[in-house]
């Protein structure tokens, strides 16, 4: 099992030097790769599950909490959806080689602009090892290379998983170098792989803020960050009063442990008469604890004072603020102080409100009466998610499989010179 | 002038604070904006020369170079070019609010992608003072709030011209804060630059490779990379003689000291009897200096043996690399190993060849038939130019306007929650 021992740099460097082999596959030798890979998980479920059960083992020996410990059991359910999850990759339409631009010039040059893969991907996660088999197929559908990161909890799934994924690399003629574990993941391998420019072209975090934190500002290599998100949804008082329960129920209670919960209520002043008590008491009734502002408070006895530090907590729990503002221009103040350019709603039957809510506040995702909670690559149609940015550079929001390209230009002369 | 001590971390603030006021205008104001830019400095032309004047008597005293001194000199006939294009940059089409795509879902949710400004970017630069004229339209153009840094060689020079443009933001209604310059730089003053995320959305180093590594290696902003340009020219038996001639001498000579002049010409073996000598003959007479693979200085005497370190160097210099190889793959796989990802072309008949080149070559741009000198902004047709980008992330190749743009996502409902 020496393998496991591999430094990362000579992870990288071996899955580069092999990437040529990959970018040069056509869609559809790539989905009948991942289609095998599916195979493979399913035809090796029981060492794999073998492999997990050894470190739910560990896990449970060295204390991992209950929560830890779901996350890390691949049970076979959960494997048949990775394998069924790999298969609905393949069957997406292949994000390379699609013409985005092209022009002729003047003097007759022709120019396309084609996407194409990035080149080596690293996926830098924790204690779930289904994103093992998930990244794996995102990154190699897209034509990129892969150097895998995962928790230490998980190694044994992990190298059990990579071990059988690379196998279908080799059966389809591809080199193994192409899929890469660290197989010994401990925190001094994570910083040598943040030094890694050059021969990895993105990392992509995936996991808590600690860690996202981490890989930012250390990171040499180009990150794309996939953070919180603090929410909100800001109520006026033209919305019907139960369309106005149906979409804060919706936005905090259906999921509130996801980034596209709402952690903020923002009602406007005109509102308060009206949606205040009514929205603050569905929200009650569904267990959710409030935290208002002082009139929120004075008016809704029931929830408790917000701290200052309660606008910018993203709580992932039944926990929301509640505050009154005076207009929608209080609203999209709050929203720029307080949020994390992820997801806004308004919730309005006012035109110039909905488009000024909609142009003004700076977030990846805006919505016009309608829940936050649609912010994900699934409900938007894209087949497959990797992550959402809540960075501007490159990808912002949900992140399909086109985030997992670059482009390159393609010229066309004929004996064509610079004058 | 104590403004101009302001620490770095401030005036970052301070743009980011002003910003949504610029995100808010129409196109039409902010073209009104560069043409009233474009005034000023015209209007203000002597003061400028003179702050120069100071900026170029310093530097001669303190013995900078006559190449450095001719960067730093704003000439009155370079101030009305800088003025000049920024009225070019106004009358570019605005790359905000272009919806770059929209869908309905099955629930009826509409979505909408469309370009917002990054932000706040920063500009690293030194000593050409017309950089900091440039940059600013570009980035008020499109929107963004900007962070000039320039050399400190420029410092008069850059308040000057600073003061003058603020001056147009006020007279336009908008806060001068828009527009921010570095008073002091200094080396520490650009590494706390470099931590300022969240402050700052993107850098863009210009200038030579010592500060852009400087700044790709230390900064927890996102930066887009503006690299060197090792690149190849690859001639095959196929093409004419005079055509290869005419290219190899455009892409070496016509100005060598540029990112997208070639530092390596390849030839393959088919061409070695017919296409060699002519070639380099014609090179040589134009004062290129050569530098050969062993079989090219035996069979071309005037050409001296190439080291290995030839292969990677950007000589920026009437130098030339030459190597002959087996065929397109050899070809290949040496601008794989040397190659720095910019612009590489072919010069060959053969269609198959040509399609594999610019499948398999990982550039910014692989041109067939063309002289690599025509990656660059003007020439792709992008009417201003931030840079030429060498990586994968966000922008690739020649920026225009749109590299300096995002997305959002505006979502429209009608009372839409997740099932």
């Amino acid at each position: 099992m020496e393998r496991w021992e591999t430094p990362v740099g000579t992870l990288a460097k071996e899955a580069k030097t092999a990437w040529p082999l990959l970018a040069r596959t056509t869609g559809a030798q790539r989905d009948r790769l991942l289609d095998r890979m599916a195979n493979a998980l399913i035809e090796h479920a029981d060492r794999i599950q073998a492999a997990n059960a050894q470190d739910l083992a560990a896990g449970g020996a060295s204390g991992l909490s209950e929560a830890l410990l779901d996350r890390l059991a691949l049970t076979p359910a959960r494997l048949v959806e990775a394998a069924n999850g790999l298969r609905q990759i393949g069957e997406l339409p292949d994000p390379l080689g699609e013409v985005v631009g092209g022009w002729k010039r003047p003097n007759g040059l022709d120019i396309r602009k084609v996407t194409v893969p990035l080149g080596v991907i690293g996926i830098i996660y924790e204690a779930r090892p289904n994103v093992t088999v998930d990244a794996a197929g995102l990154c190699l559908k897209s034509g990129n290379a892969v150097v895998l990161r995962g928790g230490k909890e998980a190694i044994w799934t992990n190298r059990a998983l990579a071990t059988i994924l690379r196998r279908a690399l080799t059966a389809e003629g591809l080199p193994p170098e192409l899929l890469q574990l660290v197989g010994t993941p401990d925190r001094s391998e994570l910083d040598l792989m943040l030094r890694l420019r050059g021969d990895l072209d993105l990392l992509i975090p995936r996991g808590g803020k600690g860690l996202i934190d981490h890989v930012v500002q250390n990171s040499q290599v180009p990150v794309i960050e996939t953070g919180a998100g603090v929410c909100h949804l800001y109520v006026e008082a033209s919305i019907e009063v139960s369309t106005a329960i149906a979409i804060a129920l919706n936005a905090k209670t259906q999921r509130p442990s996801v980034c596209n919960a709402i952690e903020t209520l923002l009602i406007s002043r005109a509102a308060v008469e009206t949606h205040l008590a009514p929205l603050l008491e569905a929200l009650l009734e569904a267990g959710v604890a409030l935290r208002g502002c002082p009139e929120t408070v004075m008016r809704f006895p029931a929830a408790a004072p917000a701290q200052e530090s309660d606008w910018g907590t993203e709580y992932m729990d039944l926990i929301l603020a509640v505050k009154i503002v005076e207009d929608v221009d209080e609203a999209i103040g709050h929203i720029r102080r307080y949020g994390t350019r992820h997801s806004e709603s308004i919730l309005t039957h006012d035109l110039r409100t909905a488009r000024r809510f909609q142009q003004e506040v700076d977030a990846a995702c805006v919505y016009v009466n309608a829940s936050t909670r649609f912010t994900d690559g699934g409900q938007f149609g894209f087949g497959a998610e990797i992550g959402i940015s809540t960075q501007k550079l490159h990808a912002r929001g949900p992140m399909g499989l086109k985030a997992l390209t670059s482009t390159k230009y393609l010229i066309d002369g004929d004996g064509h010179v610079r004058g």
